[in-house]
């Protein structure tokens, strides 16, 4: 019956586009992309109790299914405009099914609305509590946003704050202080109610020399740019970006390591010529998403970090990964 | 780790298409939509226990989760040209894990090599044993295949044959006969191995009325095309298309029941003037695709079977669903 489900997700995510010739309801949707521009197209999931913990409010789920996915469309500088949604649910019971259901569409919704998505499609199954979400934006030839193009003496930034997300995953006992109470809720809402970096992406297209979106940690994305990119990057400690939320709630050391290695940010880092930086830097911070100098790319491979002590530290923890090495095949 | 497993899949999946720009490997895919055509889109999940039983082959597996979507695909009369992959893979041994990615690389290329689509995008987490995919193809403005346009008078047909994979999914105590195992194995292959009627599908673009593939079931499908139509349909049992092996496994009552209420077919129902039939009928058979003419579009709604007898009935059952009218919201 997976028609009713859809319905209720449309009918919160109907968005008026011209280039939607024929929306949900047939066997495929029909979509016009403007002439000259390319097709930019990613796809996520959340899996319960894997990308988000069992109890994590529905509307707070259908929220960050698109949200992980349309801060991809960010980092290649797209600007996004279509979803496909397949979600699976458990059996419930219909009071509880519903209330599921409606909270899913309510949160996926508000931020598709914020952003100008259509939902062109769906497929609702019974089964475990998963959401693919694929998403569509349009970038004109040649000017997306790469991991690849990174260039030694480059700069690297990235936008926002780090490590809030992986705090507010950590389940702590209730605080005394109501202060630190309110802390966490900033770094759960973080969590649970990420923002993608849109118009930051935009902004970059042109200028950004490579940039990638932080959702496995800093080192491990970053890496993913150097990796690409065929350099070396130097971070250094002190410059990363920490939220007065994060480090109200444990030391500095803690909150760097959040910052290095935690995932779920979904920030934009991205690399940028010296030259072209300042004025990139406060274009972004026009748009209210101010971007931190962390380092810069240098000769060689892989992420070194500089601490306050001057002492130098490789990049171990490669960020936190959903398929552990010993698992792998191959 | 997801990378080194889409890896696996992208290098058997591979397809040397211009208008992918940039393939797997960045925060998102690239791709050229050629001029003058518009963009199919559908998505649709398989379930470990749901869509295929516990134990199916994990190349049937692979081929399925992307022959329900080019199935999709064919029903628009759209011609495929790219896929995403959201797979999640319950934690296993290393081995075990290997020749499971390997079985569903292998069975999702065979199909994607067959019809030349390109894998673009993939997320592998851990999770239950859950596929998703995407599929994209191209259709010129004006020319897909709705479901909204059946006419009173129009014939109905249906490619192949009808009921074969609702019969293979029965679990029948091994049989003494060794041709009785052999119609057995052709019915399960026909639920395993699914072949979406694509090169159909655009031999019925600007032909057919309406259209749509059978996936819920015959009745519960053309049903989607009497309602987004405005009319009702007429079938005579008597015409409906059945396998020798399904024959060769029940009587005909029970195959003529498979044939209208089963799912998974994956064949195409279509409405067509009786002017056009013969030549449509004939063009289809030179493809290699016969189709059956199964009954009418009148006046009314709803679709209503005439037994052999004479006896109308009209439609009960409605197909299997994978949500149960109980437990809906709303």
């Amino acid at each position: 019956m997976e028609f009713r489900l859809i319905d209720r997700l449309q009918a919160l995510t109907a968005q008026a586009r011209d280039d939607v010739r024929l929306g949900i309801g047939d066997d495929a949707a029909l979509l016009a992309v403007p002439d000259g521009q390319q097709l930019a197209v990613a796809i996520d999931t959340l899996v319960e109790g894997v990308h988000f913990p069992v109890g994590t409010a529905p509307a707070d789920v259908g929220w960050k299914a698109l949200a992980v996915n349309l801060s991809d469309l960010a980092a290649m500088g797209a600007t996004p405009a279509w979803a496909l949604l397949a979600l699976t649910l458990p059996a419930q019971p219909a009071d509880a099914q519903q209330a599921r259901v409606d909270g899913l569409a309510e949160g996926f919704a508000q931020l598709a609305r914020r952003h100008g998505v259509a939902l062109v499609g769906g497929d609702t199954t019974r089964g475990p509590f998963v959401l693919s979400v694929a998403v569509h934006g349009f970038v004109p030839p040649g000017q997306a946003l790469r991991r690849e193009g990174a260039r030694v003496g480059d700069l690297v930034f990235v936008t926002g704050t780090l490590g809030d997300a992986a705090a507010g995953l950590q389940r702590l006992a209730v605080a005394d202080d109501p202060d630190e109470e309110n802390r966490r809720a900033v770094l759960r809402e973080r969590l649970n109610r990420p923002t993608p970096r849109v118009a930051a992406g935009l902004a970059l297209r042109g200028r950004a020399t490579a940039c990638i979106d932080v959702s496995d940690g800093l080192l491990a994305d970053l890496g993913h740019v150097c990796t690409a990119s065929g350099v070396g990057a130097e971070l250094e400690a002190s410059t990363l970006p920490l939220s007065s939320a994060l480090l109200g709630c444990c030391d500095k050391a803690a909150a760097r390591d959040y910052a290095l290695s935690g995932g779920d940010d979904y920030e934009l880092c991205f690399t940028v010529a010296p030259a072209r930086a300042g004025e990139l830097q406060a274009d972004l911070g026009r748009l209210g998403c101010g971007a931190t100098r962390i380092g810069r790319i240098v000769a060689g491979a892989g992420v070194r970090v500089r601490g306050e002590d001057g002492a130098w530290r490789a990049s171990g923890r490669a960020g936190w990964d959903h398929f552990p090495d010993e698992t792998l095949p191959g």
